[in-house]
């Protein structure tokens, strides 16, 4: 996997930016051209060690000042006449905020693809098992039936407005960051706006209103979109965890001999996917919120803010990536056990079916009188652990006004669906798909 | 001001929705439409005590409970008839949503009129000080110059997206909630697709694909906008308290009376606008983060993760309101001391000016060079508190090639504003002012 | 229940204060003592209106600003020579930081009598319960078998912890704030030290070694230590969740007629108290991360910072009360089903005995092989439906080494509980119950 | 700097703790004490290749995993006799925790040598500066006046509490862990309790009651501990940074050739290291807030907490070591400028002497008329720019009740300072410094 916000290719991104940087004052006329092509032939990863830029900057202040200093001393090595026009113009979050937009780009490309899978694969699920019964449960506790089908179309659904949202936010966000000193272009004088235009050309970005360095709101809006992406991934993971407990075991992923095993249990197959989008939605919360915390930056350019980004953007994105990546394997690769699903209704008794039978007995005998016998029956049926509908079948309030077939189809989880189908096909219709 | 996060408020949107859905149920046919009305004139605010509810919800689970009971025993009383009507074929939830949802679009209009405010005072104060020189000031020191204008065009370009992010987050989320326990529909039977139709064209909401219970993404949003807005409101307060101190003292809110004074101190006048805007900008990502943490939510409605919204959401949108107006305030009631700005920029032997002084000097003698001899005269002007061009004018190497008055003329910080008019005028016209 | 953040108890909390240091100024000798009666006398909660208090702090800059308006004025209409010496020599923040510890006093001592009782509900159930035999759950799956006596002394452990985290940092933060506006006590003159003393005796708090207007790391670990107990209790909240599951149902909370129903479904016993303590432990990680983010406040007293703070103890407060009373309840109301523990332990053919039988087997075939041979026996267990002893005992590899006898002996959940009763010996010992 | 939570320091503790395991269960009898000398022999960092176990852990679900696979071919190398005895009894996350906890153990020491560093450097300030005036700051304003040494005191102050905190948070997490697959040490027999006591002797380490796989709380201590700590060095970092300021200029760090340059304008001199600081604290209650919310652990060992932590911790901790660093080092290297403090204290026509004035007026007009009298003229002083004594020496109402020489006397700043010297000592004997 390419990894938008390894080491590599940090340094490859501040590159090609110092040299668009360059090629774009060349563009403007500031500088000669083969000056742009000494410095792009002298940005090459292998000539910086990201290690000792590291330790260097945490001198200097931040990683651009000891990269524009081995730029420019391999240019001068071989074109002492271009060094000087190594960075021009520029201010180092020029550089580091522009090559981060470049990153994000790229991962956005990367969230997108697993997203993609992630649709496909909830949708596959949603339209083979729009009419696979099982129990919808809610505070952790049976509640009444739905299908499988409709399940995966609310996962789909969410995976869809999240792969849009990132594609928005990151499209928003696309905008080139050059503004010298103090972000008034002075030190490029006259040119200044032609080279921001070229620049912002050569790297397929666009020139936004003014620069931002402080206003890291656009940002801002990329972190999360990508936090909400992980809370949804998350509630996925959480769903697939939860199906996947050995007492329940309706969906899980299917087994292989290299996944989730244990080193002490030689039984165990461990939701490894489902569990690393939990990872990841645990973890977003608090990036994201670093990264809103960072938002008053001082001034023209911030003082403690801006320098809490820096690491904080690697991990959220990695975690957002792992996270899509891993939902979308889990959705690809899932065993269903319908059997098990049916056998799940029917435990305790069957009182999943309970607020359809008040439902059948509202209009026999209104609201509140059917809520109460549906309750009297649904206890005794878990209490002796007898099956509701034969409960119900014997309670003298029920019969009087029920047939025992009228029951048994009332309680039914497949009468009881209501608009399931009519929902599934509307989410399906809404991903064109 | 109108706190749509009040316990009244919400009372209110709670007992619109449970009228709006009788009304709805009478639409579809389900119910007499006398019976939606008798339900409509029992759901009267001041027939509801939240303390009472509050108490009672502890036990029952949530706010709904106890409301439909009250709600249904006032029907009763009344027109017994119509009792079993109250809530019919909807869950806690499904209420408790729509209710939010509603309090949400009256939040969104309050920030959006506050955040209005703010752009055009903004706007006021870019355009009135678009040459109004000041010193930039980068990592809490000065740089180079740049305008109050300039300053001011950077608050409103982010306000005018903030503006924009609120508003579109909030359009999305515009969504009735109504799915019945488990999100089929089921207690509805066929009419459910047609009950949640007029459900929402009453409460002038859409209708989305499908219920949403579990999937919090849309909601997440608003607090997303939301928690960048405080953030972008906080970036603002901060450079207003910065700009206020008494060593600075370039721009300050107008003193009034009864404003930012001290229990102890009869000179203060505290920023206190601008600091209610830091203070929601420190509090806002902890809530966002709260919000995005309580996302996986299990299966069809969730343990715990829903239960955490209920608390965050009034103290998110009353900082994001609180602060929005005070941001809106300050911008209109400020007072601009140009003569202070002026001072500054001279101050510690005015080597904000150096980079002007290299810019200059850079096509004289190359970059490096450049860099070298501004560096050594500012270090000289800074340690014997002379004017920097005084000492420029004396060093060898640069008297060479730069006489007393063009050295004067780079140095003079209304020389040295690049493109600031431009960008200035580029961001009023971006928002149209 | 008292809450110790309600605005009756904050307006109690400020007028005690500012009556505390009346009566210091009095045994100092800088006020007469019947200046100090009637400021005591004057200082009545039902003469003050929080809202009224709460509109004025919102242009005055804090609440004690109103309020010592208030009191001076109720003074000056009795004892019109008296009314000078309200507030005297203190700063806004001495009183109100002064009072918010009087306020954390109040609530440890009710979060400490709740985990107490949490504390004593857990070890009911480690004792009656030592040698419940249930299945351990690791990855949400099966794992191998432990008691809920071991359960609950993890639990019992935990809150015993907690107990202790919250006495130690509540007792460290109980310091009296005095400093006057910048920390000196100068207004208070050469008697500043003496009054401090005074203050503090008759608050029953300490005197710190300075003012810590800006220094709120004592505070901080009041809130981490509120925020460790809350995700201690929502771990004891989830796992009660997860063990009532409907398909799971080995522990639960005994039912009762007015908790935990639905608007909606008549059999529906939702667990609302461990429900409440997941929801705290979701909220109190990002209520912490504001307090710790709000802690780098400006020089002598802060502006951000601190006005941060002010709502954001209330609900980290409460959540806490409200999480650590509901796992008291919850533990002191549960219903054990020990046969649905076991019916569970052979559930999925009995594969959460696979360790103990690659165990047994380690010795007669070595690591690998046992490992090896237990997961082979597991997955024909599973998939057949049958039983692992059986499955083993028809395996040839196995069947050489042990005789069926061996293996059901090997097999017995009862028999693979390892240190279990010591363990919860220790734990019962360690909190002398 | 030696990295604890390096890759190679990681791997470094899981192959200590492996060997260690080995060790334990020789003294116990269980194996060979040959066989734990081979495994010992093989537990070599440089046969393990953590990007390689990286890429497997993500599909085994842990890192120990892959890690045991490879010891375990390593052993079988060359004592396939002892292959067998690898990771024996152990579930993987026994070994992660435990190395964890060792982790901690050398990180809380840098952090402890570090802040010992900014303990003595801030103790030196306050001792060399204890009478050098300077103005209070509150809100951002100029409030009344200080010294340098009592602002170091209060920094001293909490980098002393820091200091205990880290350690005693620290002290109590150093538990073994040690319980294999459910936490009953089933899988070591009747050897467990005697295995985990030469486990725990072997590293130095004590044994904790029971097995804490899902008990977090001892562990989030200490995340809590390092986030104050960062919360603390922030404060001292902002405090830094703004009198560092260009207009403030009071105290800065002492200007080096190689830091805190600008990549574009000569005069820079950057706080780097107080930025540094800020940074951290910036990030570090995102990253508490994980720690915390990944509390709620599932059963006996957790499907998304425990996984959330692993790239949690690094970043805390390298955070923390950082920001400490940064500050010893700052403190250790400032340069005061005490004439620039003494100017402050005039600027703005003296006005911070304000409450001074009021406190000398108090005791001859009472206090609400001396309040008056004081604003009065601190606003003639402020609007006209002239020095507040002379204001005041030619205002009526003070000059009726004190003389010139009375008014001087009592705004000159060394006679405000009230017990700033008692402070700074109690602070210096608390420290033992």
């Amino acid at each position: 996997m390419t990894r938008p916000f390894s080491d590599a290719a940090q340094i490859q991104s501040l590159l090609d930016v110092e040299a668009a940087l360059a090629g774009a004052a060349a563009d403007a006329g500031l500088i000669r051209s083969s000056s742009a092509d000494h410095i792009r032939s002298a940005a090459r990863p292998n000539q910086f060690d990201m290690a000792v830029l590291r330790l260097e900057a945490a001198h200097a202040g931040n990683l651009v000042i000891p990269l524009v200093r081995r730029l420019t001393s391999l240019v001068a090595a071989e074109h002492p006449e271009s060094a000087g026009d190594v960075h021009r113009g520029a201010t180092s979050q020029d550089i580091l905020d522009t090559a981060l937009v470049l990153q994000l780009r790229a991962a956005a490309a990367i969230v997108h693809e697993a997203l993609s899978r992630a649709v496909s694969g909830a949708a596959r699920i949603a339209r083979e098992h729009a009419t696979t019964t099982m129990v919808g449960r809610t505070w952790l506790q049976q509640a009444s039936p739905v299908t499988l089908g409709l399940k995966a179309a609310g996962w789909l659904d969410m995976i869809g407005r999240c792969r849009e949202r990132v594609a928005r936010a990151t499209e928003s966000a696309m905008v080139v960051q050059l503004g010298g000193a103090s972000g008034t272009l002075a030190a490029l004088g006259e040119a200044g706006p032609r080279v921001a235009e070229a620049f912002a050309r050569r790297l397929s970005l666009s020139v936004p209103e003014m620069p931002w360095h402080a206003a890291r709101d656009r940002l801002a809006d990329v972190a999360c979109a990508l936090g909400v992406t992980c809370g949804a991934l998350g509630k996925i993971g959480r769903d697939l965890t939860l199906l996947a407990q050995t007492e329940v075991g309706e969906v899980f992923e299917t087994p292989s001999a290299d996944r989730g095993g244990s080193s002490s249990m030689p039984h165990k197959q461990n939701p490894v996917r489902a569990v690393r989008a939990i990872a990841a939605a645990t973890r977003a919360p608090g990036l994201v919120a670093t990264l809103l915390a960072a938002m008053p930056q001082e001034h023209e350019r911030g003082a403690g803010g801006w320098q809490a980004e820096w690491d904080t953007w690697p991990p959220l994105v990695e975690a957002t990536i792992d996270a899509a990546a891993a939902i979308a394997d889990a959705l690809e690769h899932v065993t269903v056990d319908a059997a098990r699903m049916r056998a799940n209704l029917d435990c305790d008794g069957g009182v999943a079916m309970a607020e359809a039978l008040s439902t059948a007995l509202r209009d026999r005998m209104g609201r509140s009188q059917a809520m109460a016998a549906a309750t009297r029956v649904s206890r005794v049926a878990r209490r002796e652990r007898r099956p509701l509908a034969e409960v119900a079948a014997g309670d003298p309030e029920i019969s009087r006004l029920m047939t025992r077939e009228a029951i048994a189809q009332a309680l039914a989880p497949e009468h009881f669906l209501g608009a399931a189908p009519l929902l599934i096909e509307r989410v399906l219709r809404r991903w064109s798909i």
